[in-house]
């Protein structure tokens, strides 16, 4: 099972789409110029199609399996392991003085996009080490990050979020885990984690659990939660290792995809306390549990991304293979390849319309991402966080749904063979189920987008996306030809779909909160569809200004920003419609609690 | 793992919109009224939801296994399938000289939409059983009919449909299993058949595959395809069982879904020639296997209901079940079931709204078969006929289609539990895959739609059913209140965007068959959407009439109605765009294969 990094698609959208340039030229980003970029990203392709992407059907065939508290990884992945904390990847965006290497988000991204591309089930590993890298450098104290950051980095140790108890889900106020301080500084950490990525596995010496947990003397809900640090074995001060800590994995879960990837169940405390460490303030933990979730939730998107562009490589190899039936328009006598016939086109060019689209809005976020991070002017950064944080729970919300059907239409490609299971398909459709459910489902990254990124300023943030979109509407409409003409079209139908959707959230929100709210994934959607779609028609104007360099990639360019405007722009309307005047709560929420 | 059968919901629509009466006066039904539904719904509900959907997960868990020849099927089947012969349920509407009941279609399909709901992977043994009887009973001979069709009604022997080979999935024509005259009225049949469903197992004591292959001298492609009957054990003149065939099931597929259902590959004629008998004509088979395909794709889009339904009543359950989170508008300070939240509202929604939508449409099109089989005057039988022909393909398409999406919302409901394999939500998501592929994909359904039921008669059938909406529409037009305001303005906008693409596939495929295939889908999604808006809508002005009878029944198939109306009829324009106003082939196909 192949995997072929569109590296060229990818250099294009941070070149031409993302502004790579201006990004490099942020302090501290110097070198971080389109040679860096090719040059990483050429080996981040070797690595991830070489090394990974041969094990994911391995994984889903051969899981990662439990026994008497050890969990045993797919054969191959701890190697894998070995070879990906080796070259590096693990500290791709992070810190220099922590041994990363210090990159943009916009390159770590289409790093991002490859290792999930290639193996989603592996890739989650390095996604929660991240998080908890992040939330160590937020929160951490000076010692914590020297002892905990590097190690991370180097892949020596893995980290993980534990969030999720049996009834606390979306729902972190119901969190009963409890940590009783020591009077040494440490606690004793006591409960129950479920649905713990990598909460146990064999591909390290070191697992660091950052856990959520109440204090004694916590208030209730969700203001009473922190966090803590609860290593799988003590660490010396000297960075070696001790004693085997009290957390144990009781279980792991039988699941629909990512099988390689071990969900385990935590036991904390069980055999007199499992000894932990507060990071940052009491009582602030979700807090600081939201920085590695924003970190997490963009990264989820990409997953989106991936696997939905894996799917599409797969689906296209398929349709170039198969010979079936005579085309349609009688130009041959004999049965064509598939990918001839309409629908097969149809449904490819559905694929890569999506994938590319979501890719485009993922990296011009990562993007606003550095320059939040990384420009000297203070109101500067504090534009573009507001636009990254608007623009997170899209990437997340609309790349994972999006995904969903990039998936279901591949195996439809394959046909019967789609249904096999050795055929491969269907391992992207199982996959790909969960990427609207963890690390905030679709409704949760809705009801964000909904009450902290629209409603909290006014809708001012949206606005300013809304005059962008505006900017490349009036470029599209100085252009000839129907690639122009149909963009321009349906970007400025989509466009005023979204401002009165806007309009509707701001002005409802507090007199009608159950109308917005129902209508809340139907937001995220239309506003995934119309920005995704403005970055394509930003592609559009590019790639007319440059086909005569490169027919082939700018042609292909062309005819798929066409198809986005055509068959997935199309939809903002209605989509409009069932938000704002389909009179909201009446409709929704008509039908009584009773009367399902 | 259970199932209730919503029988009150299913009489609703048998009586109100697909009018029993009516079909209960035609010549041969004068038994089927509505108390004769009702005892027969009853009781179907009750031998489904207590001996075959306790089977359903323990399938799943626990497929049938292929050894050395001999497929064993999950344990319990066999038992479930003695139980399920001897209730006389295989021939609910087979005629009555060959031991059937001789039951109009309309209360068959109720009946078969119960039967997979309960469990998907038991009900395809009867429904390709269904399809060797209504072949035999179109192209056998008196002695053919006399000596299987009793005992494949009876359930002593079963049915199998034998077309797809390696190199020939949709492509019929390129069938090379032969069938060689032995000069005394049998054929020896040599080839290998692929996804042959049931093709082997131990539930039954004989199978009959119906065969589709080629004789010396048949003629090149379709034309060329003679339909075969080849036992597995040869049958005496008697009825009782001769020598083992040459037909020997050589490994079974490892699926995504519907793993109890045993995919076998068959092998005839590698030990001499495997007996078969002509069917009909030489050089009709293909003909006769639609016959067969026709039932066994109306079968398909019931498959489709039931599943939603399935995953319907099992997300609503989970959902008023599982406590999380407060209310978005503060009416509770603690958590609430998360039937409560609007997000989880709006998915339970759009779950039964598509659900209800797609059965009123299938139950309708029955009606038609009915009408069109019994109805006295030739005239009236040929209209019923095109009607039914038309909305087959519609049926099979768009319920499948929807069930997939119905499937997946219902995985979404569950949040991560619902990734978790023993929950049972992430069953359906993954055996209602197969069935927008088997018995032929929705492209070829969309084709069939566009070719053979629209342009055929200049789209005449077409404009019948667009006038029938339009007096639902006038209807409409004079009720006061929001769900007639809503319905009356998305089913005239969708309706006119219906008509606007009938006459663009009418106009337009002779002098563009490649932008008019292209949108073979989206047509007949536009299809499925406004016709079954349409049932929603005749549903609605009756429930409003009824209203005071069942406040709670009628309240909610109102408020149903309003929510179609209002968040999935508001889709059609946006694809009609998609269709008509996009330019067509340049929009898909501008892609070319080589820039995929």
């Amino acid at each position: 099972m192949s995997y072929s990094a569109p590296v060229k698609e990818m250099l294009f959208v941070m070149k031409e789409l993302a502004d790579l340039e201006s990004v490099a030229a942020l302090p501290g980003f110097e070198d971080a110029n389109l040679d860096t970029a090719q040059a990483v990203l050429d080996e981040a392709a070797k690595f991830n199609g070489e090394v990974l992407a041969p094990l994911n059907f391995e994984g889903d065939k051969n899981p990662s399996t439990w026994s008497n508290g050890v969990v045993t990884t797919t054969p191959g992945f701890k190697d894998a392991f070995r070879q990906f904390a080796e070259g590096g990847w693990q500290g791709v965006m992070h810190p220099v003085e922590y041994d990363g290497q210090g990159l943009p988000k916009l390159i770590a991204t289409p790093c991002i996009e490859m290792l999930n591309a290639a193996n989603l089930s592996f890739a989650l590993c390095p996604l929660l080490t991240d998080g908890a890298i992040e939330a160590l450098l937020t929160a951490g104290t000076d010692a914590q990050k020297q002892l905990y950051v590097p190690k991370l980095i180097s892949g020596e140790w893995t980290g993980t979020m534990n969030l999720t108890e049996p009834q606390a889900g979306s729902d972190l106020a119901l969190v009963r885990t409890r940590a009783e301080p020591q009077g040494d500084g440490t606690f004793k950490v006591f409960g129950t984690k479920i649905f713990i990525t990598y909460g146990e596995h064999d591909m390290a010496d070191n697992i660091v659990h950052l856990v959520l947990a109440r204090t004694p003397s916590a208030p209730e809900g969700v203001k009473g939660i922190s966090l803590f640090l609860v290593p799988k074995f003590m660490v010396n001060e000297d960075g070696s290792l001790g004693e085997r800590n009290d957390v144990h994995c009781v279980s792991i879960e039988h699941k629909l995809g990512i099988k390689a990837s071990p969900t385990a169940v935590l036991q904390y405390g069980d055999h007199g306390g499992a000894i932990g460490y507060l990071i940052g303030e009491e009582n602030r933990g979700l807090e600081y549990m939201f920085i590695m979730m924003n970190a997490a939730r963009f990264a989820v998107g990409m997953q989106g991304v991936a696997v939905a562009d894996q799917a599409y490589q797969r689906a296209v190899a398929y349709a170039r293979d198969r010979v079936q039936s005579r085309p349609v328009d009688g130009s041959a006598k004999q049965s064509v390849a598939i990918i001839q016939h309409p629908d097969v086109r149809r449904m490819l060019a559905t694929m890569r319309a999506l994938t590319e689209g979501a890719r485009a809005l993922a990296y011009v976020a990562a993007a606003h991402s550095d320059f939040a991070h990384r420009h000297p002017d203070e109101k500067v950064r504090a534009n573009h966080q507001a636009i990254y944080e608007f623009l997170v729970p899209i990437v997340k919300g609309w790349s994972t749904e999006m995904s969903i059907d990039v998936a279901s239409l591949g195996v439809q490609v394959h046909g019967g063979m789609g249904f096999i299971e050795e055929t491969g398909a269907a391992q992207y459709y199982r996959d790909a189920r969960i990427l609207t459910i963890y690390e905030g489902t679709t409704a949760i990254q809705a009801n964000d987008l909904i009450g902290r990124k629209t409603v909290r300023d006014g809708g001012a943030t949206a606005q300013v996306l809304l005059a962008q979109v505006d900017e490349t509407i009036a470029a599209l409409a100085e252009r000839d030809g129907q690639p122009f003409k149909s963009m321009h079209r349906h970007l400025s139908a989509g466009s005023l779909s979204l401002a009165r959707a806007v309009e509707f959230v701001v002005a409802k929100v507090k007199s009608d909160p159950n109308a917005v709210f129902a209508s809340s994934v139907p937001y995220l959607k239309l506003a995934g569809i119309v920005l995704s779609g403005w970055q394509m028609a930003r592609a559009l104007l590019v790639a007319s200004e440059k086909r005569g360099e490169d027919e082939a990639f700018y042609g292909a360019k062309i005819a798929t920003a066409q198809f986005f405007a055509e068959h997935v722009l199309t939809l903002a309307p209605g989509i409009e419609a069932s938000i704002v005047s389909a009179n909201g709560e009446q409709g929704i929420l008509a039908l009584h609690e009773d009367q399902f």
